[in-house]
């Protein structure tokens, strides 16, 4: 056991605070990571305030991780030592059932283990990223390519691979048209994911606060959502709406109806309460209505050298340790361009 | 104009009564049909009960109409006088638009024309099949294939191209796991279609009633869903979910549950009240709920001949014309093994 230094949740209410943890002696299939940086996601908060469920304190939360390898396990091939990596929403899968054997492991039917808050193998809890070091079994460790600063491509493991996946699955290219629901975190890597994919992007945005942005990351449209005259002028126009919106209030029957022939309104954001839909809405042009979750490990490796090879990356506020709380109020009022990112060396 | 007789509801809360109503002279492209057989289907109920919007009574209903070819236009190259053939849930469409152009005029961006209670080209109200005759567009009007019976062809028209339609969009063959949800006159014809595509085919009906009727029509599998072991043992197993049930009180969430890896539940029949969903329940396995309305006339034609090669058509009751209000309530009630024809020979 390795103690290092880390920030955590006391509870549901208090502020985050240092810390330390403890980290496992690295097996024979793991990596030990120096992490370098840790994304805030918008998920982090939503954990360690208790709004998902009951979570085990004290906790450290962190998803979006990249550092340099700093020792490998006997049996690792995939990694050594200096190498530059990252870790994601998940740190291992059952990896015998259809999905996991179908490198879809974020869907594993008996549920991934994630970063953090999950019961590893060995029957710890998961700790997060927001902490000097990691230690992650191999096959859940991600290259990350030598022309990513660091520290923007850290979202990239949450808020990049959320949006990349069904921007592909759903087979976005040139012609296609793509509506991108909010511009935060998500938002914004799915704008920069799409125009590099060669779409043609509208941003649906509750203003036009942010249509300067939106235009410059890549969009071709911005509409905002409160304008009455919006979703009439866009009725049978999107083949895939990704909406990164966690809230039951949007108008998802106004958005449905927007959807063009066979086209798919895909939710990556997921609002705690159900959800109000007319079933009217989906027959019009054989809609649908779908969720998302992150993207599979082989996935996420092509989103990162995608990522690499157009030239793009998160757009992030670089934080040090003892402004995350600070980061959080921002993050809920909407208040970062896009993604704040966590300095490790500042633990 | 030709007068011909008819059953007509005079107001949304009178039963049906005998008249006459006007057709009209056969156009260049027109094929004037003596209609043999008349499906009822629940939505001429919801229509004549005024319970999807406003109509103009009096109103003729019926849109799964089969008969005989008595008269062509001079332009009518597809079809000639005695031939047997079918009108479906619409008689025109805009022809123009990008849903039309693609062969899917049920999606036609203007409206299709309903076969009835729609306003016509010519401006009249278009009126339905329980009549003695009809005049349609010859690009409207469906080849009905010699081997399946009048009586059995007519509730193909719509029963079979509705669930036929996305059973095809969504690519059920041998391997599919396909469910269907409600065993009435659409989830009879799902199960049979979906048997002879290749797929496993489960029944989910509100009771184990109609079990030897379900595994006699093709189904596999068959579950009441008020067993409350059922929802549990089916969660990750369908690729599709055909919901034939209108109401918005069945559980989508449990039944979107039990889709596997990018599954997707289509609702073919459209409760009026929003229904409920947990987003959570699409997130897991990338599911989807969507909708699907009917089917193109291509795709129609395309079915009754599937149908007629497979030696499958609807299960029929057939009655007198002054047996519909009756039939009606005994639809409500679910009591048809699986669809009431009308025989027009008795109007």
């Amino acid at each position: 056991m390795v103690t290092v230094k880390a920030y955590a949740a006391p509870s549901a209410t208090e502020p985050l605070i240092p810390t330390t943890i403890e980290r496992r002696e690295v097996g024979p299939t793991d990596v030990a990571i120096a992490i370098r940086y840790a994304g805030i996601c918008h998920s982090d908060i939503h954990t360690v305030r208790g709004e998902w469920g009951k979570v085990p304190y004290p906790l450290t939360v962190g998803h979006e991780i990249v550092g340099e390898v700093t020792a490998v396990g006997a049996d690792v091939t995939k990694f050594e030592v200096g190498q530059r990596v990252g870790v994601g929403c998940m740190v291992n899968s059952c990896r015998e059932c259809e999905n996991c054997l179908a490198g879809e492991e974020q869907y594993c039917l008996e549920g991934n283990i994630g970063t953090y808050a999950a019961k590893d193998v060995d029957g710890t809890i998961t700790q997060g990223g927001y902490s000097e070091a990691i230690v992650v079994d191999q096959d859940f460790v991600l290259r990350v390519p030598e022309s990513i600063p660091y520290e923007a491509a850290a979202p990239l493991l949450c808020a990049g691979i959320t949006t990349y996946s069904p921007l592909r699955h759903w087979e976005v290219g040139p012609g296609s048209k793509v509506a991108v629901v909010g511009l935060g975190g998500l938002g914004h890597m799915a704008v920069k994911i799409a125009h590099a994919l060669g779409a043609e992007v509208t941003v649906l945005s509750q203003s036009l606060k942010k249509q300067e942005d939106g235009l410059r990351l890549g969009a071709d449209h911005y509409y905002a959502t409160s304008d009455p005259d919006t979703f009439p002028a866009l009725v049978n126009t999107f083949d895939l709406i990704v909406n990164t919106v966690s809230s039951a209030d949007l108008d998802f029957n106004a958005l449905l109806r927007t959807l063009r022939l066979n086209g798919t309104m895909v939710n990556v954001g997921a609002p705690p309460e159900p959800i109000s839909v007319g079933v009217f809405n989906l027959f019009g042009n054989r809609r649908r209505l779908a969720g998302s979750g992150i993207g599979g490990i082989r996935e996420t490796q092509e989103m990162l050298d995608f990522c690499a090879e157009h030239g793009i990356a998160s757009d992030v506020e670089v934080i040090s340790a003892d402004q995350i709380n600070e980061a959080y109020e921002r993050v809920l009022a909407s208040d970062v361009r896009y993604r704040f990112v966590i300095d490790t060396a500042t633990l």
